[in-house]
């Protein structure tokens, strides 16, 4: 533990570009919080943010920090989180080892680093695919506004002009910090990571790695390790805050008037007493009773069941509930050796701390209280395998075994709203599927309910009835049992969050969360002005068909508006049967003059929609080599006028949007296309998708 | 008038069911609030809601009209919601009278009246093109979430399972209530209007129309005429309010329990600190100019100024301050007759209320207080146009002269927080466009702002740095001055809403309002369960390729994962060049092996794609007639692997999604088309789109 030497001084916050401690004046110190290992008790640092300027810190991430990724694009913020999620790859053995200390086994660890560098990754990946290499994005198709095309609307995300504040939990340190990093990142949005206190020194671990890569745009990322009670007071319009945590503080922190009436966007995603439902066909000895079994045994034990996705509710057919808790203990006691996670073949961790532990030792009473039996698992201090080897008991860990409880009274209010955020979860029985979705419904909001059944009319039912309560919903069974990532396992391409008691947030989602640091705009405008707000070609704006073909520009020397009208060329019936002939595609509307002149929408044979589109490329197509290097794929190809033997076909081709890649050295090149006839109708509009060359190569281009 | 009559009585509820009004005991009648008309100051009707039932009403909503929405489709909600639309149409006239006693002039009430029959026609037209024909909506891609396939990721809309309770401001009680019911009516969520007291009269008429049209599907439409302190007690997890009013109202609502931990969803719209920015080029005597002039005041009078979206900061160059100010008076001068609404020529009417009126004149105070100078109109009691056509004083109307204040600091803070509204506005100036944007961003988030500059430079500036403070910005220029739809008016297509002081919610914007109706849930799961949720044929789940070909199938007979499996054709360079002959297209990729060969992303000549297309229609295609009637169009082409000379390709083509028409004898189907090669590569892969007959015609299908 390389930096064990140093963890008993203050943890240290990074602000407005430079590492900050407090100050240990010669009167006193300030007050920190000691912070102790899991397993052992021991102090492994001492939290405080007394004296750190925080409005300060805030202002220096709206100025600087704004400015800094500002000048960036989605593609080069995306380009960076990977270099990132490499920097924290290179030295993720040190984050494992400091993760040990807080009580995290290997696979917990995993989740937590593994998995929170993994979001980087992902991000990475998605905001070069489904992003633009620009600073705005655009949602949704244009919206005419005017019959003469000269008013159109669009809609515009850009970022939000503040920070985002990120409160986290104790649970996942690293993954927790980053998947709410990565969506602000992307978006252009300074972060400010407020970690909780009982993990904070592994967070701040995560954070001088990225800090130590210098890779990080100036002011995009601060760190406040400790308290700070005042920190709403310092928020305003333009900032977001995204909190993770109970729903309890959820609450308290919405109601501040920053974010009732000062317009700070509030996003929270809290522990909610999620539900794992059995169907009825899925009795012992089918594949999906077995996927169940390992399920619900999965979410009580990984990180000693402190996951606000764990499965806190059970809910069986009354039939299966023996055959379900027998299995689940059987599983426990076979998988599960609770301990120090620095033993070998230890699987199960302590608690963070032995307040979380007394906390859900408290709330398993109340659970009791309310018509719970324990069934499975016991509140009397376990012995551990500690971390020499030996068996016994550890009072300074925060150690609590796995524990199931059943309720005979499934309506019991109790089971559907006290959550004991550690090894705990209640078994409660059903009837129908109806009174299955009626309970799942009883948790007031979920962010994750899980399914097990093989029966598709059974999964259907439930799941429309529950799908409002939830944030993301797992149909577990035999197809999928092997593939699946898991109830508990939010993924960066899902969204995770969910309504009511679920904090009423979003997460992740892929672009989705990048959308949530924007703002939604309508613009209204002529085509020349939304082309030149969105740097996409809209319809009706300037185009430009003198001088060179733009197939022999370059992504630099190509811009937006550039285009080649076609000569025109006369469909003959000839043709129309050469087409035919050649493809196969004898189809009667092409074929037979009586039938087609019966299909409503023709008034005889046409010409095949496939051979405009070929003709069309034979007329805009610049056959040399040069900077256009492929034609990739093509999209929204609409035909809107049959074109009959004897019309006349022509097509525009105008450079729509240009996405240089950052890390090749070619770039996507949208056209517009749209073929007319003789009369000036539109025949078929779509755009064409290319690859384009970034220089004019003298040289072939080399992959 | 024809209602005019019973108007004095109580104004009716409609709830349950029924229509209600209060109990007038022996002892004593509820207390009511009577209604006056706003140029006569007579009573029109008496308000009061008191022994209303609203936990009732609430809970039929939940249960009644959640059942009767729910048992329909998207298209068929939005059927009805054309219906309606057109039974409103038949009896607007009926509206017109009334809207009249609202101070509303013919121009306001077809604001208010055809403005919000077209917000219900366009809402009909958006369901049935952009939702599909089912209760499910699928948001966003598949998301592969396993390598082999078997577990998948996607994202879907479920209606949300309570009441959309409709808060409506006074000024719009046509539009504003029909704005808010169309997205709620299509999403599948069961209304219940709260119309303003002083204007509850004609939405009451509205909603007559409407119950006496018998369209209305049960339970899915209630009315509360009259006051109910204790809504929100009655409001839970499911249920959601949409508020149109006051800022400072919506932050009391959105301060209760129910929305604050209640999981209750809250959208508010607010009115707002707008602003109009005149560009430095659009000096007096350009087209821009003239545009911003004519705006501002129709702005300031059209509803004399009672709109959320009206310009209360007028922001132009120092130098234009003056010339803006003449051409303002001017024009009001010579357009601005203010009025009884019934006389004619009048084309501005008073406010609502006189106690809008005092409200109004007590925020003018405010601003000139704070240093603004009265540079047009006043606040003395205005000569008007009354019913008889005789001008003079008329202290039982609502009338207020139109008024623009001076305010030589443009950082007084009043300005930018003060609301007057009424037909008053502010002008403060700049110097460059930075202090422009900052000066609009000081409103603290608006609905509206509009920047009138016809160069492309300054308005991409401005737009880039106000657009997170702004739901809506107008682009406006000498290209789209005559056919823009106004900096005031919110269209059914965009987003009206905006971030802080605005209210922080988000309505209208076609499809997005019903999204805001519903949960969107991350789903796992095996293609099979996706397949059976969505209704979406997912690509691994059970597809049929014995039997019928699909072609020869109806939409009755055809079901999704009904597949066609084409046999194997090899290419040629025969082929290849006949094709590239047939249609010109010699792309050197195609025709020249060295060139080819020099491309990085080919080994040699290769195929085009569009033979690969056309020849793969070729090989699915069923020549005879039947029901498939026209491929209509391709979506989302991607060619993945290059087909070279002496391959074979082969297709499947696989039902993916099919929507019946309501209105028609046919509906669209969309296809999954897969190219393989003959090592199973996939070659390219795109949707199909195909019109199908619904039935199996013996004879051809007629339009």
């Amino acid at each position: 533990m390389e930096r064990g030497d140093v963890m008993t001084e203050y943890l240290p916050s990074y602000v407005e570009g430079a590492w900050w401690t407090p100050a240990a004046g010669a009167d006193r110190s300030p007050a920190g919080t000691p912070v102790r290992d899991a397993s052992t008790g021991e102090v492994v640092t001492t939290v405080s943010a007394e004296g750190l300027d925080l409005a300060s810190a805030l202002e220096y991430g709206r100025t600087t920090g704004q400015a800094s990724l500002g000048a960036l694009t989605f593609h080069q913020r995306a380009v960076l989180l990977k270099k990132l999620a490499l920097a924290l790859t290179e030295r993720k053995e040190e984050l494992y080892a400091l993760s040990a200390r807080t009580g995290a086994t290997k696979t917990d660890s995993w989740v937590d680093i593994d998995g929170g560098i993994g979001v980087l990754f992902s991000y990475s990946g998605k905001g070069r695919r489904e992003l633009p290499n620009s600073r705005v994005h655009v949602d949704g198709p244009v919206e005419p506004l005017s019959k003469d095309g000269s008013f159109l609307g669009r809609h515009v995300y850009t970022t939000l002009p503040g920070v985002a504040v990120q409160i986290n939990a104790f649970n996942f340190p690293v993954w927790g910090a980053l998947e709410k990093l990565a969506p602000a990142f992307l978006a252009g949005m300074p972060t400010l990571i407020k970690p909780a206190t009982p993990t904070g020194y592994l967070a701040e671990a995560m954070v001088r790695i990225l800090v130590d890569s210098g890779l990080l745009p100036e002011g995009s990322l601060q760190l406040v390790s400790g308290g700070v009670p005042a920190l709403f007071e310092h928020l305003r319009l333009g900032d977001l805050v995204g909190f993770t945590g109970s729903a309890s503080t959820a609450e308290s922190l919405k109601a501040h008037p920053a974010v009732q009436t000062g317009g700070v966007r509030f996003t929270a995603e809290t522990d909610s007493i999620n539900a794992s439902v059995l169907g009825t066909d899925a009795v012992a000895g089918t594949p999906e009773f077995d996927a169940y079994v390992r399920q619900l045994v999965t979410e009580l034990t990984t990180k000693a069941g402190q996951k606000c996705t764990a499965i806190r509710r059970a809910i069986v057919p009354e039939a299966a509930a023996d055959d379900v808790i027998d299995a689940v203990r059987a599983r426990i006691a076979d998988k599960t050796v609770l301990g120090d996670p620095r033993a070998e073949g230890v699987t199960m961790g302590p608690l963070a701390s032995t307040a979380q532990r007394d906390e859900v030792l408290r709330q398993v009473r109340a659970l009791q209280d309310a018509g719970g039996r324990l069934v499975i698992g016991s509140t009397d201090a376990p012995e551990v395998r500690r971390a020499d080897g030996a068996t016994g008991p550890a009072p300074d860990g925060a150690f609590v075994a796995p524990v199931l409880l059943r309720f005979d009274d499934a309506q019991a209010d109790a089971v559907h709203t006290v959550e004991a955020f550690g090894p705990v979860a209640s078994l409660l029985t059903y009837a129908t599927t109806a009174d299955a979705a009626a309970l799942v419904g009883r948790g007031g909001g979920s962010l994750v309910t899980s399914i097990a059944t093989h029966d598709p009319a059974q999964a259907v039912e439930l799941a429309t009835r529950i799908a409002p309560f939830n944030g993301r919903m797992l149909l577990l069974d035999r197809d999928d049992a092997r593939s699946s990532t898991g109830h508990g396992s939010p993924l960066p391409n899902l969204v995770h969050g969910g309504p009511g008691r679920a904090g009423g947030g979003e997460e992740l989602g892929g672009i989705r969360a990048v959308l949530h640091h924007m703002q939604r705009t309508a613009v209204q405008g002529s085509p020349e002005m939304l082309t030149a707000l969105t740097g996409i070609w809209h319809a009706g704006a300037t185009a430009h068909s003198e001088g060179r073909h733009p197939f022999r520009k370059s992504l630099a020397e190509l811009r937006i508006g550039d285009r080649i009208a076609s000569a025109t060329r006369e469909v003959t019936l000839d043709d129309i049967e050469t087409f035919a002939h050649f493809t196969g595609d004898t189809f009667y509307a092409h074929m037979d003059q009586d039938a087609a002149a019966a299909n409503p929408f023709f008034s005889g044979r046409v010409a095949h929609g496939y051979l405009l589109v070929s003709w069309a490329a034979g007329l805009f197509v610049d056959p040399e080599p040069g900077p256009v290097l492929a034609n990739y794929g093509l999209e929204n190809l609409r035909f809107l006028t049959p074109v009959s033997p004897g019309d006349s076909i022509r097509v525009e081709l105008t450079a729509k949007q240009i996405t240089p890649r950052e890390t090749d050295e070619y770039g996507e090149v949208r056209w517009d296309a749209v073929i007319r006839n003789q009369d000036d109708e539109t025949v078929a509009t779509y755009d064409v998708l290319t690859l384009v060359s970034k220089e004019p190569a003298a040289e072939p281009v080399s992959v």
